[in-house]
């Protein structure tokens, strides 16, 4: 372990030391890089700094790399520092010196800036998507299972009558909801902080504007210490959307896991999606689900990671800054897969019906018969009375076959077709197309 | 310290430990408890649970009440356990047996809920109002300060040149960006869970649509176990939304503690607003903002307070839920009086001026040399390593005394007007005009 | 809320945001910071910077104001800046110019540290008996009930046969191996930071070894500059022993809620120890352990927070560490009503018996078959296939009434006393007599 | 990244996901898992569930392996899910069905218990050996640079002379005092866990104080949900240890940061050790301390995700521990470089000398000049107003040549050989060597 006991190359070991994980991810930052080249060497033809000539050699140049990214064929090389490098030392090698010349008029500061920002709205597309197809699911259990009745609980006692519908309908919303934060973090990482070179701009008269159509950003960082300042907050606004969501998901795990527990017993998976015991030959667990409720914790942590390494801080870039990509990379990765995982095991649940007819559960209709005594004139605050002295005298025995909810939101009305509704317009928001539109052009 | 040593009254002792500091707090919502209970009672003599001379009766009394309020003289009696208790413990001994009906078709759980939703949106909009002051503040001494030039820092090292005008206007940018943020937490606090009672909704026929509209809100929280899964996740994305902007002021308060130290000495505040020593008699400390700096990090550890609160727990109402107050409620205060504070100490900041002139600060010229020597026909590389080479020996003397930024949001392009727009619609789409005309309405 | 709207007084405003919550914080130092004068004094005396004469005035005078305090006599008063201003203010008042001569050779920052060493060290006694008391009951508990089987749960799923002595066994043992990062705290702060002055020593030749005897410390920081440091590291650490025990007395509150949920119904308490429902008659909550749980949810927060105010913070006091207090000071009581509450709560709880009796829990003896078969002979993998299968066609009948367990630390063989050995060697290392024994010499 | 499109085998994709990082941490516990198996082994031979022979067999079979570890021969097999199942599947393939019997009496969960402390034990003290290494580096320094004065620094301002010995001999006592928290944490790896089983022992006559002696642990974790608890905490405890350190590390580089800032210029580092600018050619930067920054901010941000991992759980066995050694794992292994990378980066550290004697700094000996008066007769607070009016008049000459300081601790007597003392007693209390005995004895 003892990394520095053979001090033969004291640069080699800085370099060892600095370089950290970030071989892994350039090359998931690869094709927006060469993205954003292609944006920037358009830009640099029409201040002047490359002739169209140039210009088109070079996007010649970078298309040709992007396909070999999407094909899988472009690598860095050994002892190339990174994923810009690579890049300027192919075109470089296949161009001649105007592979050079990309470099003007910026820095790697707002070179990664840039692709950092596009991989994060690419990513957050991804998060978006699985987040719908896990939110259209449970929509579809809510209505599959809308008559399944449950019992709901309040400080985990036993409390009123639910239902499967209910319980499923509130994820629903509540996933759609958290939308809200991945938009604030979507908003962020659609600005173009390009031009903004190592934080403090250029004295080249750069046209920031035209990258920013080129990249299909809806905004630019204005400011350039401010766009810089973006990196760290863009990746704090993203850590917090991820934990927002984590936090949803956490909670649909445990309860999961309480209702697989055998007192409860309200639902279960098939075998094959549970685990054994190397002891306990009767053990079935459901480990994938308290996997889904460790992980999101791990998510929710991230926000927290990202301010130690953000705070008590002044203006300007930090070699500390480099390390958010070790936190914010793999977040985003494990809520993808928390999500589709947890599509994955919910397209197999089954539940118990008829729960509520024991009478175990009759105390959960007290406030049912509460209600009823009060439509038939008696105030409130008699009629808990009443029902609570037939409680203690075990004097209650309420109707356990039919509620009649039937509110906005309610056991007897889900308002299913309402929270669809909420997240396609949720989606909607984020105009993925443009996007989609500003690439097609670029790249073909 | 020993609570318990004199257990004469064992459940004195679990009042105290469960009622925290639940009678601070609920002062705080009293007004929004009443307005909550004013649309109750409308709807509740829509649905027919309340004669429309009970619900006269009830208005008039919540009115007085909030008159009270607002004047100060609303007190919770000695014996009475919260506001709730209080509000229709006076509805009760003024009006009679109607005064027991309002909490027909609602809980604790949802009343208290929709009191802190209104309380979040009025104190957003506190929040979005003393930022607004601030970068206004901003705005202008960016403009007033545009010319005058500072170093720019990279990894704490002198890098380019920057401007005071550059650097005003990046944290004026920089707050108007976390208003997103605080947009997501409106949002959310903007969202009706009336109706959702005990978190499984109501037996009686409730008209949640009504009660909605007649609060201002935006939206209902449909779902009714989504409402109750609300509380929580409110506070989640309202304590993202103050730590983000807590990350923004930390940097600023950090700039000024570095500038203020005397290597730097860029800037200055008068005497007064400047600490002594107990021992040393020559020293001028920046108190305020280190304090600043201090208090934005407490608030940046809110959001994982509140993570572990709400964390591994399952769906439904649980008494944990009573201590986010305990986290959120002095997080909302505190960046309110940082953001004020801020304010007020930048009316009175002294700018040195000629900073660049300094030979000492002839380096963070060097990329301008290397730019002219680019427009000059010179590939960037071999620029680079020419003024690398001139520096080296130290042989580089720049014209420091004047700069060709010209791009957008550049020193010589600060886009203050773009800054001030993006503000002004980032605060226009709160529409905190809707939730003035429906208080106004109900209130009337 | 607008703190700054009539700035009458700027340095009025300063004051007050800066001053913050110390005038509380002072009064529970005020006895420390008297004790820490006298010791200063006679240091002072001894190395001539005071008469023995002007040394017998202050010990006099400071011994009235610590009586004072003792009785609750003193008061800062308005206008006076803090604590330590108010002791010398009183002396000088008293006993005129003498006064004034106590603060040679020291300044705020170590007068300060040496308060908060001295109330740590007291805090952490308070902690250490109040867990001493949990832990004593426990034990009885654990005695009183090692014949009450309970089944044992691995992912939330009945898993093998457990009993209440062994579950109340576990939390003795526990908490009793918490004392370790109690006593890493307790070490850190019986260390003594007197004479490091602002952080950089003194020109005084001060005795430094004196006031470390006469004020009882087992030690002292010798370097200046990590006396300083010290402050910060100290509530870091002590965080750290009150989040570590925090996690042992929420897992305890966890499983308390999860056994009084009605499909388990493993455990009760009196019905004045729970709490009820404003909509259902028929709720008995846990509030209390909800409570704990969440309470210490919080106190495990606050190690984030403190590293948050201290990170990326350079050598030297920073008027930020003046917020420590905010987040040690309340964890430190927090926990310690915890643990006061749950001795106070476990005192009553009543457990259900003959729980493993029931036919539901006979999986729970799967192992003990298979380990039978294997002391039979058989290998233990074919062993567990047998009873897996047997399991499987539901061939299993176990005998639910008796067990074998005998090994250290089992059902069968709690090890009690081995346990109450552990906690009484932990406390004894402490040597609290020792501080008794200095602050009885230096008061007398 | 769709995990789930081609659903082909859900059982594969259930492990995929289940299975995370454990192939590669299971091969750091691998040669721990095969001396936890060694004791196991002895011990059911010793109550006579192997035989003599059985156990001889095993012993030798298990010491082949555990050479294959050594020599980096060793590995997990496709479709073998473990290293615990590969150790198992070897030996049943080399000697038959014994291999099969050394399940007996433990679970997976103790199993991985004891690979666990074992590792930790190890991991602790590489720590603490980079500790040592670090700090006598430190000491070595703070001797060679005792003379060479600085500036100490309060809020961020010049504030009183310091020294290069003093900053120097900081940092070694803080890490001699750190290594407390390591302590707290050996303490608690270092407790037998075997023989807990899935958290709730055995019927099997276990002998466990046998293990503990055979694994030279010092006491046995005795209550066996207990040991299970340890779970977590463990990890708790060590991820505070080394947090705490990292804190300590992060303000050692945050100073040089600041001091190698051109404005300070106090310290710098060979060309080959610092970093360069891909925009500005005359930068050179501490990539190197603001990565070690960044890096002890992750690792001060693990204990706060374990919390999350832990918290608001049941006692028993979840799965989601199995994700603490993503956190803890890469913790050490982070802090384990730091440290090496520090004392590499020291060993060039270069001094500028005769800071002091610049009149810049003449303001930093204004609390010499007050004690000079005060030690001629002049009360304390009358010295001080008379130093600070002359500063006011600019009429403050002092003498920047020589200091007093003689106190324990201070500039002029740095008492480098008691932390020394401190550092060698903490080290010794770590008992190292009673480990490598009790493993000699058993591997040979």
């Amino acid at each position: 372990m003892k990394i520095w006991q053979k001090a033969t190359d004291s640069k080699k070991e800085v370099e060892s030391f600095t370089i950290g994980r970030d071989p892994e991810f350039d090359l998931v930052l690869a094709p927006f890089d060469v993205l954003g080249s292609m944006a920037h060497a358009h830009m640099l033809a029409k201040i002047g700094l490359l002739t169209t000539e140039e210009n088109e050699i070079l996007q010649k140049g970078l298309k040709e790399i992007y396909l070999e990214i999407e094909t899988g064929k472009f690598v860095i090389e050994p002892g190339v520092e990174d994923v810009h490098s690579q890049v300027e030392f192919l075109l470089t090698e296949r161009y001649g010196d105007v592979g050079k010349k990309l470099h003007s008029g910026r820095s790697r500061n707002d070179q990664v800036l840039v692709d950092l920002k596009l991989y994060y709205r690419a990513a957050i597309r991804g998060l978006v998507e699985a987040s719908t197809e896990l939110t259209d699911l449970l929509l579809e259990l809510a209505e599959k299972h809308k008559k399944d009745l449950m019992p709901g609980y309040t400080h985990t006692q036993l409390a009123m009558p639910s239902s499967f519908g209910l319980w499923f309908g509130a994820f629903a919303e509540g996933i759609s909801e958290d939308l809200g934060l991945l938009k604030a973090a979507f908003d962020l990482s659609n600005k173009n902080p390009l031009g903004s070179a190592a934080g403090y701009g250029s004295s080249f008269p750069l046209d920031r504007t035209l990258t920013t159509q080129l990249l299909g950003f809806a905004d630019l960082h204005h400011n350039v210490i401010n766009a810089q300042n973006s990196r760290g907050k863009t990746e704090r606004t993203l850590g917090f959307a991820v934990a927002g969501m984590a936090g949803t998901l956490n909670r649909l795990a445990d309860d999961v896991c309480l209702f697989m527990n055998q007192h409860f017993g309200f639902i279960k998976f098939p075998d094959e999606l549970t685990t054994g015991s190397s002891i306990m030959p009767h053990k079935k667990n459901p480990d994938v689900f308290e996997l889904i409720r460790a992980k999101t914790n791990q998510i929710q942590a991230v926000p927290n990671t990202i301010a130690l390494l953000l705070t008590n801080s002044t203006t300007g870039y930090h070699r500390d800054l480099q390390l958010l990509k070790e936190e914010i990379f793999p977040a985003i990765d494990s809520l993808q897969s928390c999500l589709e995982m947890t599509t994955f095991m919910l397209k197999s649940i089954q539940i118990k019906s008829d729960i509520l007819k024991d009478s175990f559960y009759k105390h959960v209709f007290s406030v049912e018969v509460v209600n009823d005594l009060v439509l038939e004139g008696m105030p409130f605050r008699d009629a808990y009375k009443k029902v609570g002295l037939d409680i203690e005298k075990d004097d209650f025995n309420p109707d356990q076959s039919q509620l009649k909810h039937s509110h906005e939101g309610s056991i007897g009305n889900l308002n299913l077709s309402e929270i669809k509704g909420k997240l396609d317009s949720a989606i909607l928001a984020f105009q993925f197309d443009k996007i989609d539109e500003a690439f097609n052009k670029l790249i073909d």
